[in-house]
């Protein structure tokens, strides 16, 4: 199967459509811009979701649900936000069908079914959640609220890519109100740890953490928290936002709270989130021209055991020693999957395992009986060693560990590799060009400049580091005054 | 709190509501007919989502996800299903808004941005679904495929209630596809049974399984088999289906495979599903006039630790004790609040979590700690007892599995009481009126009577019980001869 791929050198795009297809992560629907989640990829999702629901938990969040429509004057209410969402809604007018009375068997949209206001499927739901925070919260007693929501919103995308942008997507949004501004922003720095935490340690891709211009901030924030991502061909992703929202909401759907001295302020807000996008930049971290590569700690099937044998005798005795060390390996909680199908040869095991990712791969041959061993492959490096099925438990659990620690390591070392210093705009082009990645460069804090270098490059400033080493410099592009570098590149 | 409640012989319908919002499961949104899951009642649909899913993924199912949209073209094309749910179908017209030239800072639908084909919010996704099943079915190898969706739903309800019968609503929904009618029929069986264990085993409340007449069937099956509850006044609820689907999807849309013969033909199907519905039979069936009384196998908050204390002094010496025994419960795999709150008085406190229905509580005093015991109070039949703290993890282990028990035979009993066997049309109408629930009584299996019945009396056949008893009788309208007795209800 794996031979139908494309190769990354080809064609970085289109390795990776191929490979979230052909792997069965993902597909493309008759909905224009929708995708299908495939139970292969669902099943990373989940354990996605696991992680991340576990840390929101830990830190004292608890789920919840709101509505999937926003009516227009609400979702209108904070207009920064309504503004920067108006282009990409789905707008819900209608209420029912009817049969079409020229066509038999056929529905149309029924005209006496139009809605007396018009219904916003959610891009986000700040709107409906804040306008529902009134209603909960009069007093310093009720803050905070610490609430996150697992749903799906719509943007309507005009070029749309699985996983990375879709018109639907899976997310989750964290939704807090607070009594002061320090808390909110404690909250916001908060969260964006969390995430930072589970991209590296979870999905072992290293990401910078930093605060986003005027030009990339969120829609109705006073400051935008995000950890940026590099992919394998150079671009960075956005894996997730922190939001610290101000009194903006509040102001805008009047949320204020009785203080402890008896005065009436408004509510400070946070909102954070990470989508299905997560797996289009696990995909693009670590696969590579075989396949997928699943860190361990995600990965729904973490071993493989594929028999070699001879006739139903010999698969009989295979399975047997198999299944002792199925059993031997799920003791420990590593999840296995023993293909004993005989309807495919072990190559296309091989081949098919391989191209899902899944992170380690035990080979049991009627030959290896008799001498005790079996063969044990990795996916990362894809090396294979005989080894003793004595304590082949601990073998495979650590090697698992070591697999998730390499992942990250290798993408540390090209995140390392494919970042630049560059003092001049020349440079700075060459190097977008030539070299990708990650690019620091002074840059003057003006959002003309920022826009001009985007429109005549394409590279947009992914964040200002946090903790960012102060440096005096002169701007690339104008050649003003500037005090720190900012972390540049083209993204997804 | 509990005072302000409505009792239920007053008003069942506004105990209930009043009930749903005061102890924090849910509340009316600003959008008409969608509610807000409140994190109380959110955590609670967690824990049914938990069981539930694990017993999809052990009888073989896997996770994923398909678009919240379908096309028109598509939804229409399995007539019978379109036809039954074309009348409250919420539908996406136009993907844009742009700000109102004639009113600063408003907005209104871009008319230039309409769609060139309607989308329709699901109100189910088999069209969606096996259309996208096409793509993924050619030979008898790619069968059977058991795949569930968690998913958000719309239904255009006119007339709503929380969690029972609201536009939006959270549900999971089984589609399989198998070779045969019988795996398929075997299919739709066993997951009616995983419902019933479920509902009986985690929600503590009696289910008749059995199915639909024609008239209430899913529209697009073959066989709908459902699970059927009764509420403590008397009425009906649906707490499940299954369906078998037949080769109606198949055939709408084209799904064909190759039989082991090299033969084509179309697939089978199944779908299946419960919802936050749910929710509502949980909280009708064993609250009382005090709050809510939630089973404790699907309960957020087991055991509540309330200490009584006076000043700081008091209450450190209190909550070393406590803290003790939450520890020990909490190694018992019990969830534990300890409601150290100093805002709030212990009688405030009991009050609350009576209303939440928290199956055990522990008050633990000063002076009970010279005599090293606690008060241990059951919400369930509200009785309480002094305890020794020496062994109390095993005696609340012990009692929660009590309650659960306790919970489920008192609503059998009720079941029981509440069901009648009728002969005439005068009794059954009385037994309607006066003693309500479930009747038992003969029909002459035609749609028109059952029409008639409904349209006078508003009793519906909940279902045609499996395993019915054959029994000669006469149809209590029609007087034309029968040979069992179905079930008829009034139900929400």
């Amino acid at each position: 199967m794996s031979k139908e791929l494309t190769s990354r050198a080809e064609d970085y795009s289109k390795w990776y459509n191929d490979l979230v297809v052909k792997a069965d992560l993902a597909d493309h629907s008759a909905v224009r811009g929708c995708m299908v989640i495939k139970p292969y990829g669902y099943g990373i999702w989940e354990n996605m979701q696991k992680a991340l629901d576990k840390m929101f938990k830990d830190t004292g969040h608890q789920n919840a649900y709101f509505p999937l429509f926003i009516p227009k004057s609400l979702f209108e209410a904070e207009e920064k936000n309504a503004e920067g969402f108006a282009k990409e809604c789905a707008i819900v007018t209608h209420y029912r069908l009817k049969t079409d009375p020229n066509n038999k068997g056929k529905l149309i949209v029924d005209p006496e079914a139009k809605l007396e206001e018009e219904l916003i499927v959610r891009p986000t739901s700040e709107a409906i959640i804040w306008n529902t925070y009134r209603g909960w919260i009069q007093s310093y007693r009720d803050l905070p609220i610490l609430v996150n929501q697992w749903a799906n919103v719509v943007r309507w995308e005009m070029r749309t890519r699985l996983f990375l942008r879709t018109a639907e997507f899976l997310w989750q949004e964290g939704h807090t109100a607070h009594a002061t501004k320090e808390e909110a922003i404690i909250e916001t720095k908060q969260m964006l740890d969390v995430y930072a935490d589970f991209v590296e340690n979870w999905m072992a891709v290293p990401v910078v953490k930093g605060i986003k211009t005027e030009n990339e901030r969120f829609a109705g924030a006073d400051d935008t928290y995000c950890i940026e991502a590099l992919m394998q061909d150079g671009k960075a992703l956005q894996a997730g936002t922190s939001h610290f929202l101000g009194q903006n909401f509040a102001k805008a759907f009047d949320v204020k709270y009785v203080t402890k001295d008896n005065k009436q302020e408004y509510v400070w807000a946070t909102s954070w989130g990470v989508s299905t996008r997560l797996m289009g930049a696990l995909v693009m971290s670590h696969s590579d021209d075989n396949g997928l590569v699943i860190p361990p700690k995600l990965a729904t099937i973490q071993v493989v055991i594929v028999p070699i044998y001879k006739g139903d005798e010999g698969l009989a005795k295979v399975s047997e020693s198999a299944n002792a060390i199925k059993e031997k390996l799920q003791a420990k909680g590593i999840s296995v999957k023993y293909d004993n199908r005989d309807s495919h040869r072990p190559g296309w095991k091989f081949a098919e395992y391989e191209l899902k990712g899944v992170p380690v791969r035990i080979a049991i041959g009627e030959r290896d009986l008799a001498n005790g061993t079996v063969e044990v492959a990795r996916r990362d490096t894809l090396l294979k060693e005989t080894v003793s099925i004595e304590g082949i438990e601990t073998l495979v659990e650590n090697l698992l560990k070591e697999i998730q620690e390499n992942l990250f390591n290798n993408a540390k070392a090209r995140n390392k590799a494919l970042t630049s210093k560059v003092d001049s705009y020349e440079e700075f082009k060459k190097v977008l060009d030539e070299k990708t990645g990650f690019i620091l460069a002074h840059w003057d804090g003006s959002s003309e400049t920022e826009e001009k270098i985007k429109e005549e490059t394409k590279a947009t400033i992914r964040c200002i580091p946090l903790n960012n080493e102060q440096e005096a410099g002169v701007c690339i592009y104008s050649g003003k005054p500037s005090t720190q570098r900012v972390l540049f590149a083209r993204a997804y």
